[in-house]
């Protein structure tokens, strides 16, 4: 490694370690921007990197990070990166957690995908075919297919539709003839002369309230572009069961929303290709995922049934289809793939969240959590996996929270409260002034309330003149200020009230006790946990500590909390890179086994007790209670 | 055998056998016509039948079965059926070779079917299915298709666009649903209840001139109907190269001559539903047949190639699409299949006439000839098989000749010259005033003038007052009276002119060059061909003494010769009865060999040879000769 340079793990980028820089400013330069919310005051403690080598050429630790940080951790390297800065010469190696990433970095640094070796379900072979000659009055299609069957080692069947192109593809550039195989069994595309080089795929993640697709080269696997836009269904009903309501009292309801969530993808492809010059009729396949009901919706398959008891989805099985069969304008002989479902409620999304976690083949028992209005859960090991869907509800999508907020500009995303002046410093999406609260901030909110003794464990808001910012409302109810009038874009100041906590505990306790039932389904405690795979957006964005501290992940050592990002989409983009991937898809969503929570006898009892901060039962939480 | 009955074979009808009555006419009370064109005068000698028991109860010989028969065939119980009649009580049996049925009944007679073990690749199975529960959450698809696979011993794939069907099959008539499986692969239908009773196919055969569709009943194997019309291409083009060059000529001119085929086709099978309440939706599989041109024409491939060396065809494999595909309105998801081809010129329709004809699993080597303006010719045994095709153009159909016609009323078909008095005796399709002469009786004419000397084996007409009749018309050109202007419809009289001779002969030669060509390359003469199969309405109805004297046909004693009638009809609804046959007929076409015989070093020569009446070398017609 070069001298005077600091390289900041995991992301793997180097800067000049220029003398007098903070680690924290050093790591901008590099590209990653590390979590800060107390304005490298020193006292939020968010800013913890670890020097791994070179820590005499980093200045000592001072009073903030003594204070900051326990000897354990003071031991191991950790250090604050708003704090600690280069003293002298000489290479230095930092490791930047996850959890101090902020936000947005996170999410690109969770783009790092497990590598696949590439084996698309497209390929593309050229021929050099011998004429038709008065000697050899072979058929084109005979022709073809037995001098590919030599060169590919199968014997492929020419897909309906394609055949009227074979004369043209096989004569135009003198017998010189491009071959589109799918999975090596059919001949999709034949194309004149060579195109070898034209091979390109699309992965589609489509969620309750956004989709997101991905342009994907298959000649290098390399990511071309990435578009996103608000689910086109949401006008017809916000939520998955809003939406199966609007098919069932609409006659033509399931086409209508069929045909929408086409388009939507289908003008996003269109974007996608647009960028990079591409047709939409150069996109060989593309490789959808979804949660169950969006998965049914986008094949036109009614799931009407996934709202009633027991639940049943119509398909498991993986699809495939013409673009033409679901209304898509991309290579009409091309693919549009699925993963398969699991249950009515643990969709072909939480088998791409696998595949991208890769739990699937850990040794030792790990879980994976995506939090959504559906939070699904899988959790095992090599050997057995269970999943189970937990009715978690909007509320970290800001609904039924009284400023409740998406993710945009201005809202309330990291929260810290100074345990002994009950202080607040929160941190906004786009750093404007707070316009309300998300996801993240509310799980902030509640784990830095309970450590100031601002609520306690049932979650009740304590209102006294000892503790500054707890009042009463208009209607008698406690609530928490957090912004102040004077401070927010409104003008009004920003609470988290009684109902709002309310909501909360809800959400975690239907998310825990998911967590619970797994774990004793497996036989397992906390500490045998060795990973907790987080996610999503919602689940790179939540603060683990605060996630732990009120008892919506499991108490793990929060090393042990990796965040996979969009593994929804990273895992349809590596089965589409790869059969070997898609069929391990499909064999894992045969093994996973599904538990129906609300089907188990233990569960009004193990909600009711998740429904304290962070559990009635504190022995689950060793860690969390110090 | 009861008394005093007469027993027709092979037709298998009884009449009570009434004193004095003619074999003919009981024939014609048993439904049996039997052939006579001099009105049961004795003259003609094409009532032949043979009396194969209760000879004694049948009047003795008389004069002009005596003058009509030779002393074999008198010996071996041969009469004449206008002659012999009843004379006492007692049972009669009497062979009526094909040869001495009248046209229409020889196509009826043709009807009869090679039978095949039903096994028609839709088959429906009615499936129990056990219901979802909470104890019990497996998807609609696994749930049917893991009962399915222990019923039906396969695992088979629902099809696209099948599984939005599931929910309502599974739970509207509680759990009983019936399934279409198509080759035991793909699961093409799911309805609610048992609907095993239902099952049906169209066959259909797409002629160049003409469209027949067959609706076929798949659980019993009946015939439910037939219904035909001119193929709808007609008016872009009245043979294959000018349907050919329509397209190469219109830029939509594949597509619509696709369009209007299609379109035909449905309208065939729209016919033949509504005569049995039956709606097209009900058809789960179409069988079509067809000669390459009109094959390719249908799927919409493109068939400019076959028109150009070397002929090479896009497509041999057996093609199955959906409906939707080709524009039928049957079942969505059911299946149009189509035999597969041999060659540009020998397509799915000859493959059909192989599979009707048996030839592919005769001992002996035989020979199949569809006559048409291509006459696809195979011939072989179960060891060997060689195909070709001959440019016979459309003379037999009417074209080129000066009174040529269809086969409709008024129309020539049979002609009986004195060899005395070369008294001319012709009979109309229909019996209404002579209008013009079709196929049949352009082959009669030219053989019964070669054998009253009107014409030499060169073809040529003797002009001379001994022959009456001959005349050289205005441009001084030779011509035969077959019907003076007096007894015609339009009150001209009806010749064959020299050059009319040349057309057939022309038409002949191509023919025979294919019969000889292939006889030499299986190393052959025509005394080692056991059989001839003769396909196609004109291979019916013409008359197969007079194809033998002209050299139209191998010299083969006449009973050699076997009228299959329409049997790429026959051999298209045999394949939708049954997969094995399918499948044989896909191993067949791969394993009949193909000649293209205008490539071939003696082509010319043997042409030539060929032109002359029956032969120039007449070795080759031992018996023609005699």
């Amino acid at each position: 490694m070069p001298d005077h340079m600091i390289h900041f793990q995991p992301i793997g980028r180097k800067v000049e370690a220029r003398k007098g820089r903070t680690l924290l400013e050093l790591g901008a330069e590099a590209g990653i921007s590390i979590e800060s919310i107390c304005g490298s005051e020193g006292k939020c403690g968010k800013c913890r990197v670890i020097v791994r080598s070179g820590i005499t050429n980093v200045t000592p630790l001072n009073s903030s990070e003594k204070r900051a940080l326990d000897k354990v951790e003071q031991a191991s390297g950790s250090r604050l990166a708003c704090q600690a800065s280069v003293c002298r010469g000489g290479p230095i190696v930092v490791d930047v957690p996850q959890e101090s990433q902020r936000g947005h970095q996170r999410l690109l640094a969770a783009g790092t995908e497990r590598k696949v070796k590439l084996a698309p379900a497209v390929r593309k072979i050229v021929l050099k075919i011998p004429p038709a000659t008065l000697k050899d009055l072979r058929a084109d299609d005979d022709r073809l297919i037995e001098l590919l069957t030599e060169k590919a080692r199968a014997r492929m069947k020419i897909s309906n539709g394609v055949h009227r192109y074979l004369p043209a593809a096989l004569r135009e550039k003198s017998w010189v003839t491009t071959v589109t195989a799918f999975r090596n069994e059919e001949i999709i595309r034949v194309e004149p002369g060579d195109t070898a080089d034209e091979l390109f795929g699309v992965a589609v993640d489509i969620g309750t309230t956004k989709v997101v697709a991905y342009l994907v080269d298959l000649n290098s696997g390399k990511i071309l572009g990435t578009e996103s836009m608000p689910n086109p269904q949401i006008p017809f009903g916000e939520d998955i069961i809003a939406r199966i309501t609007y098919c069932n009292r609409n006659k033509e309801g399931l086409q209508t929303l069929q045909k929408v969530i086409a388009a939507g993808v289908d003008a996003l492809i269109a974007k996608l290709c647009a960028t990079v010059h591409l047709e939409p009729d150069d996109i060989l396949e593309v490789m959808v995922v979804g949660n169950t009901a969006m998965h049914h919706l986008f094949f036109g398959i009614p799931a009407q049934h996934l709202a009633e008891a027991p639940y049943a989805p119509v398909v498991r099985t993986p699809l495939v289809v013409n673009p033409g069969h679901v209304g898509l304008s991309t290579y009409p002989f091309g693919k549009v793939s699925s993963l398969p479902n699991i249950a009515g409620f643990v969709g072909a999304d939480a088998v791409a969240d696998l595949i991208a976690s890769g739990l699937y083949e850990d040794e030792e028992v790990g879980m994976m959590i995506d939090i959504g209005t559906n939070t699904e859960i899988i959790a095992g090991n090599k050997d057995r996996l269970i999943s189970c869907s937990c009715a978690s509800g909007p509320a970290f999508e800001g609904a039924h929270i009284r400023f409740g907020m998406r993710a945009s500009s201005g809202a309330i995303e990291r929260i810290w409260i100074d345990p002994e002046t009950k202080g607040v410093v929160v941190r906004t999406v786009d750093e404007t002034p707070a316009r309300g609260i998300c996801g993240s901030g509310i799980v902030d909110a509640l784990s830095e309330m309970l450590a100031a003794g601002i609520i306690d464990a049932s979650g009740k808001i304590k209102v006294s003149k000892e503790l500054p910012g707890t009042r009463k409302n208009r209607q008698g109810l406690p609530e928490f200020v957090l912004v102040h009038g004077d401070d927010s874009s409104t003008g009004e100041p920003i609470t988290i009230t009684q109902i709002d906590i309310q909501e909360i505990q809800l959400a975690k306790a239907a998310i825990f006790t998911g967590v619970a039932t797994l774990m004793r389904k497996l036989k397992v405690k906390p500490s045998d946990i060795s990973k907790v795979y987080a996610a999503g957006a919602f689940g790179t964005y939540v603060d683990a500590s605060s996630a732990i501290r009120i008892g919506m992940y499991p108490d793990v050592p929060i090393e042990r909390i990796q965040f996979i990002g969009n593994a929804a989409g990273s895992g349809a983009r590596m089965c589409l890179r790869s059969t070997r991937m898609r069929d391990l898809a499909e064999r894992q969503s045969r093994k996973v086994e599904y538990i129906e929570l609300a089907a188990e006898k233990d569960f009004q009892r193990e909600f009711a007790q998740a429904m304290f901060l962070p559990h009635r039962d504190l022995s689950r939480f060793p860690n969390a209670q110090q």
